[in-house]
């Protein structure tokens, strides 16, 4: 049985359900799933978790590479099953959870995880549960649709549970580069001298010794909502394409521009949309989640490679792409996402990372995560890893939200995730400002002219004016600086009422 | 005359004085100067320049690779020689014309400024003025005191004019390591493995037919002041020592601990100075400036080896080392500010990473530069560059400021430089707060506990409190959490009247 899937004989009697296996989870354990971008994760243990911890209740720390698909996340939370929950997380009910208090959430760049649990920051899991599309003839482990932080947890902790899917394709193996930087103080570089540099094994190369339970499952890929491109998401990539055509021309950019890094969601989805019918050819992709827009511009002939640590498709794209799985083979990798993210490769690879802000200020810190400063929306994930070492820093948003009762640039962002010395270029629908080798005064009057909302122009050009009555490098009058965001607690929109 | 300086002899005609030279720069023109945090600038030429400005007024954008020394950056603000300049200073007077708006300041992360001159944001320097103790039989620069950005901006310039400082020690030469990244994207990794790895070469490889003025001058190395040890730094100095010790007892880290990088000023120096008499042996150090305390744990034989960009002493640290520099060469380099800086290997060697900040808030997000959130200090230096990739970030200040009028801990930062992402470890002379692993609502109140003054002690813990009954993963009232910083500027102190 499942031979072909489990090549290793010996672990056959380590065959076992999900319910079983689930019970050697225990409360107060370390727990690191698999799982990244709602890709790979080890959906039937975690439920059958989810149905133990209802039973009788549990609590775990959990680390993943990223967010968990099938609801995981959120029905963790309903079981009150998390106490802490780690690097990023995307559902409405967890977030509901971490705002309230409830499960600590810690927010990290998703190249530093692996980090922190090497240097002993994190507890070390007491068990890994990764699912696999087949393990080697070695006991080594086949990830699915997402290498995350998958290979690290299975080499950190006691015991791991294979959850095998039979669902996943086969084709799935080959395209991992599973590979781990040696401990300091003897490590060496990061090979990746390309995006599609392969410098690791195809399998996660555990001691099968370790493998405490075999779950056979058959879950078919979670696929992400994704909205199609809008009037202003096409606004945006137009502007972003003009940018480029720019570059190329004045010499700073080569014709096949440079390794592209595409934020998660549609906004950032459409903006790579916008590269289809651009006139840039053999493009590469480094990045961390391949959404929909990289096999749609790997199927129109403009992108050779795409190098990422995670594949997550809408329904309509996924039933095109994990049946053909195949015919990829050769323009695809999946990297922990330790090496994806990594400082080193993304300044190394001179990347292009185009991000989406949930709002930036005057001077162009970007805030990504928090509403209101305060209530956590998914986490900072890949976007502090490749702004700060991207060649170029881009971020995007639409200029205004909810009907225009929100501003997306406001005098101060009510949270900072990015400095301004990591912003190149800020986008949205009505223009691009290019801040480079600019001063703060400079920025403002750029982002002024190029980013803001019409409705918000005059107000925001007025605190401004204000502002730097009252001098310094980065002007601002505190007494004013969060009244947008105070405004909108208050009255339901940023708008001044006149 | 001057053989053994300038050894290839076809550059012999190329001397004249420092005012003729200075003729060269005309009104418009982009330079970069050496110099890095006071040392190794190129006095005589800037000297000269000034002098030109004020009889015939002139405006540069100035590149260096930090601080200028001798006063050099007030006397071109005071000049109106300055239109831009980047990316760093640390002068009164310039720090007021930035201030007012008068000089365009792009503050910048240490490491990034000759990537950004290297993908054309900047504009190609004009010229260079380099300081050198000699130029080689090649026609090569070998510089003083600092490289910084010396190199590049020689290599980058369309013409170089070399100050040959003839009162630099000659045992600068071979002190020096001098590497290029290669260009993109072609770039491979960069090759410095250990602390003490040579990569480059002994000088600056120009084409010495682009010197176009050599400059002899004799100029005593810049001393900066530094502030001995006091009752506050000494206690910082001891909480970071038992910390150490119980990360070491715990197998976090080794005996001699991990490359360390110290930040530039009295109390990093201090903090430094606390590790002569503490129980570790065998310290490297990785850093960017090199300050007295690097040679007193030298002398005193705790440290092996020292890597850095510049070297920075007192007056009387000074004396002692630049005299005997030649004892200290199989125990030293200095490096381009691109490498000491690079976050490739600040994380691969896993540094400890020890920076001043300004402020810090109740979630340890941090702000380096911006008094009240407007009025820059000195720049973010290499401060980012170190705490985003180290193995510990670990930032210190004192706990209040201004006989106690500053709180230097406070309800959320008027300025974010480093995010809460960034922050392993805080201390003040009251405490050491351990953030490592911990939610927001975790580190706030380990803050409070352990590193505020108590004088400021129950009115952050009152601001915490009613921040957490509004709620969200990062609790806030944004009605007061700058009030602290209004009620400075409008009374002179963070204290509520009673």
């Amino acid at each position: 049985m499942h031979a072909a899937r489990i090549r290793l004989a010996s672990l056959h009697d380590k065959i076992m359900s999900a319910p079983q296996a689930a019970l050697l989870i225990k409360d107060g354990m370390t727990i690191g799933i698999s799982g990244f971008g709602g890709a790979g994760d080890a959906t039937a243990v975690s439920l059958a978790l989810i149905e133990q911890a209802r039973r009788d209740p549990l609590k775990i720390n959990l680390i993943t590479g990223a967010s968990l698909g099938h609801g995981l996340d959120g029905l963790m939370a309903e079981a009150g099953l998390l106490a802490r929950r780690m690097p990023f997380q995307g559902d409405p009910v967890l977030r509901k959870a971490i705002n309230e208090g409830k499960v600590m959430f810690i927010d990290q760049h998703l190249s530093e995880v692996v980090e922190q649990l090497r240097g002993g920051y994190l507890p070390t899991p007491d068990i890994a549960v990764i699912e696999a599309v087949c393990i080697t003839e070695q006991g080594h482990i086949v990830p699915t649709s997402s290498v995350g932080n998958s290979a690290s947890l299975a080499l950190a902790a006691k015991q791991v549970i294979v959850e095998l899917n039979l669902a996943s394709s086969p084709h799935f193996e080959g395209l991992h580069d599973i590979y781990q930087p040696q401990n300091r103080p003897h490590r060496g570089a990061i090979p990746v001298l390309q995006s599609n540099s392969r410098i690791g094994s195809h399998a996660i190369e555990i001691d099968p010794s370790r493998i405490a339970a075999i779950v056979i499952s058959n879950t078919a890929e979670a696929a992400v909502p994704m909205l199609p491109p809008d009037n202003d998401t096409q606004a945006i990539a137009n502007h972003l394409v003009r940018f480029f055509e720019n570059e190329v021309e004045m010499g700073r950019l080569p014709r096949n521009l440079a390794p592209l890094q595409v934020g998660v969601g549609s906004i950032a989805n459409a903006v790579m949309c916008g590269l289809i019918d651009a006139p840039f050819n053999d493009l590469v992709q480094y990045s961390e989640v391949l959404q929909d827009s990289t096999f749609d511009l790997l199927d129109a002939g403009k992108l050779k490679f795409a190098s990422g640590c995670s594949i997550t498709l809408s329904s309509a794209c996924g039933e095109r792409v994990f049946k053909n799985l195949g015919q990829y083979a050769e323009r695809l990798v999946l990297r922990p996402q330790e090496i994806s993210n990594h400082p080193e490769v993304i300044r190394r690879l001179g990347i292009i990372a185009i991000n989406t802000a949930l709002e930036f200020d005057l001077y162009g810190n970007v805030n990504s995560t928090h509403v209101g400063g305060t209530h956590m929306m998914n986490g900072i994930g890949g976007s502090g890893d490749f702004a700060r070492n991207a060649h170029l820093s881009i971020f995007v948003t639409k200029s205004i939200a909810k009907d225009g009762k929100i501003s997306r640039v406001v005098p101060m962002v009510s949270h900072v995730d990015h400095t301004e010395h990591d912003i190149d270029i800020l986008v949205t629908e009505q223009g691009l400002a290019d801040l480079r080798g600019l001063a703060p005064r400079e920025r403002a009057r750029i982002i002024i002219d190029h980013c803001v909302h019409p409705d918000y122009q005059e107000a925001l050009n007025d605190y401004f004016t204000a502002a730097c009555r009252l001098g310094g490098h980065t002007p601002h009058d505190l007494n004013q600086a969060l009244s947008w965001h105070i405004r909108l607690n208050e009255t339901g929109s940023m708008q001044a009422v006149r």
